[in-house]
């Protein structure tokens, strides 16, 4: 309701500036509140001489070049932010964007102080070898209970940077899987190692500031001055004019010529030797000037993904968490079946993404059993680690009704007959994946 | 003094050991804690029935393929670890080495607790622009107390990866402000944008496992397997022989062999025109195997860097905080100035990296202003951002006892004698620098 009450506000409120007027709205009533404020109060101009003072300090320390204004957070409530000058102002920016339920919410604040969380801010698990026992419990509790619809699965991180840079680990990983998977020859004709994957993103799309985000971040040029970056592709995102309702036809049209010009990129990129793994979209480009798409949009962009093959993963590090007036902004596509992946960090107060089944990893990667994948056709090979692993494997899937031969020390060759078919490419992979699990 | 005795036991016991006898130690008297256990007390197998339930769980959440069991972080103490079944261990891993005095730590329980930081828990600043008042007093009560030999300057992360990823940025940004400045003729061939430079790192090394830091890390195939990586160069680490006094030629011929190595391949780089702009390296290679190197093979490593021009970036993210009987682990090598740059997380609760003066970004960077660097030898020229700031800077540099032309529209020229030196171009850069940072 606030966001409709919002954007109706500022509507209105930009027709009365253009006219001259200065607009007062009838639908604030004071909000009451036990702990909040009821109105902005400013004392200094902003920066005041407290916080130009703070700057030059932290000046000597680090640098201050972004810097707005220094705070106080403890004496700031709700949707008011107080600077160290005593200025209290209204928030509509709240740290961009990253503050849930305002300051000091009283709900966090006896969430923080109750004495059952102490040893999570206390201590620092390494979560993945070793998590604390009422892990899956909290997960199924809290980030679960509003997981997007289709994805079961959830990776926890601390930022949203790296939220987005594990993301992408698994569409590639996900990918090699997927394209390992779909027929015979390409298993044995892709060698392991570091592939020449790539991730489309958009112009104007922001994904974080470390490298591999950095690579398909494109809202402002100093973001990515003097960091060498990847050779990833880059598809316009619609530019929409407004009002909608005025310009439908263009505004479909500009859709139709992004969406065409993301099918050239990625065939283009798979032509050229680095085939789109993923595809990664903002529901609402933010950090690029709030540029929108309409939900047609979106299930046609995740079409196309899919069509190619790539995995498509809507980046909701700011539009996740309610802002949007649903949970997830991909809720307003209304598609059961919005993304392969789903990252979020700010206003969930942690960091991580969703994912559905098929992108678990670690199906068919047995790097630690198997390597020199090669072959030509159906000419095949590939070696185990030894060779008394070789003849284990060979005589375990031959148990399991799949016959394969030895050669050198230590390969395995595969010499199908020239009617061998996808599904007996399924066939094998099933059981040869059952195999290598038992020697986990 | 513990650490001392836990390597003297080691390598007592590793005598013992070979010849079959069960050592018990001497040097331990129980340690008398308030808080802490006294002995390991072990009840079931580990993982015991209710770390695989919990495994079990989690395995429909996520991958739980490195899981060693579930812990229970509330009964943990000191050195001590409790996991979901009741088994107490002495902890000699301590979270990958993330834990720096035991769990659940009194000190620290303090602290945490203190309602003077409550606020620091339930915020959550965006640092870069609102930081909040105290930072600039906590920032240096805290790390800069223990900041690294010759560094002032200070950036926090939230995470190991993190650290990394931004020192990286932070020596590209560097290189090319170092570059450009000196000399007159690189400053205007290079064009901005994303250029083509390189980060050097050794062979069994770590330093995370986000795209950047990956592309640097050479540990084990698994964390590679699948994900693209970036050209740069990988130099051999030394493998030293032990004991060391025995053989101690044969060990100065190997780091001497690998330094070498470095060196050639920063050329090779430069050659193939992707220049090394830092080196990275840990102090001592921890998930690559415990490898160390002597203080000479160190101190050797950054005056190669520093005479070809490129950072040296110490990454401490594991040895940092105490582990090695020094708070930095660099501070074994005996001299004032270890790098350029040294990165932490893990054991500091903390993330970030420390860095000289130097390194300070932002310095002769005006994209909003100058755009289009071009030239051939003298032959040189920028373009400025309209015709008014281009005349403006002209007359500026001028009032400051430089002069330059104009040409086209927008274009500042540059056409100096053939008698034109390095120490011009420093003469330049400062007063073409003064003048820019008024437009600010």
């Amino acid at each position: 309701m606030a966001s409709v009450l919002l954007t109706f506000s500022l509507r209105h409120n930009l027709r009365l500036v253009a006219s001259g007027c200065r607009y007062v709205s009838k639908t604030a009533p004071k909000t009451l509140s036990e702990f909040e404020y009821d109105a902005p109060s400013m004392k200094t101009p902003v920066p005041g001489p407290k916080s130009q003072e703070l700057k030059k300090q932290l000046g000597e320390i680090q640098n201050v070049g972004a810097i707005n204004f220094f705070c106080n957070y403890e004496e700031s409530r709700g949707n008011y932010l107080v600077d160290a000058d005593g200025n209290r102002m209204l928030d509509l920016y709240t740290q961009i964007s990253s503050v849930p339920i305002g300051y000091n919410h009283p709900a966090l604040m006896k969430a923080v102080t109750n004495p059952n969380n102490l040893s999570a801010f206390v201590n620092r698990p390494a979560l993945g070898i070793l998590p604390p026992e009422n892990f899956p419990e909290k997960l199924i509790e809290t980030l679960l209970s509003v997981a997007p619809s289709g994805m079961t699965r959830l990776q926890t991180m601390a930022c949203g940077s790296c939220s987005n840079e594990n993301a992408f680990k698994s569409m590639f990983i996900w990918y090699r899987v997927s394209v390992l998977a779909c027929s015979y020859v390409c298993l044995f004709k892709q060698a392991p190692g570091c592939p020449d994957l790539s991730i489309l993103s958009f112009m104007g799309g922001f994904h974080g500031r470390t490298l591999g985000c950095l690579a398909t971040t494109h809202s402002k040029v100093i973001h990515k001055l003097d960091i060498p970056s990847l050779d990833w592709p880059i598809a316009p995102f619609p530019r929409l004019q407004y009002p909608l309702e005025e310009f439908a036809r263009e505004n479909s049209q500009e859709e139709a010529r992004c969406l065409e010009e993301v099918e050239d990129l990625i065939v283009k990129w798979r032509q050229k030797g680095k085939p789109v793994a993923g595809v990664v979209v903002e529901p609402i480009q933010a950090e690029g000037g709030d540029n929108h798409a309409s939900s047609d949009f979106f299930i046609k962009l995740r079409n196309i993904a899919r069509k190619h093959g790539c995995a498509f993963h809507a980046d909701e590090v700011q539009t996740g968490g309610g802002a949007t007036g649903k949970f997830w902004a991909h809720e307003h596509w209304g598609t059961d079946d919005p993304a392969d992946i789903v990252s979020f960090s700010k206003k969930m107060l942690s960091g991580g993404y969703y994912h559905t089944d098929e992108l678990q990893p670690d199906k068919t990667q047995y790097p630690h059993l198997l390597s020199r994948a090669r072959g030509q056709g159906t000419f095949c090979a590939i070696d185990a680690r030894d060779d008394v692993t070789r003849d284990n494997l060979l005589l375990k899937t031959r148990d399991k009704g799949v016959l394969l031969g030895g050669c050198g020390e230590r390969s395995i060759r595969f010499r199908p007959a020239l009617v061998f078919k996808e599904h007996h490419a399924h066939q094998f992979l099933n059981i040869f994946n059952d195999v290598l699990a038992e020697y986990k």
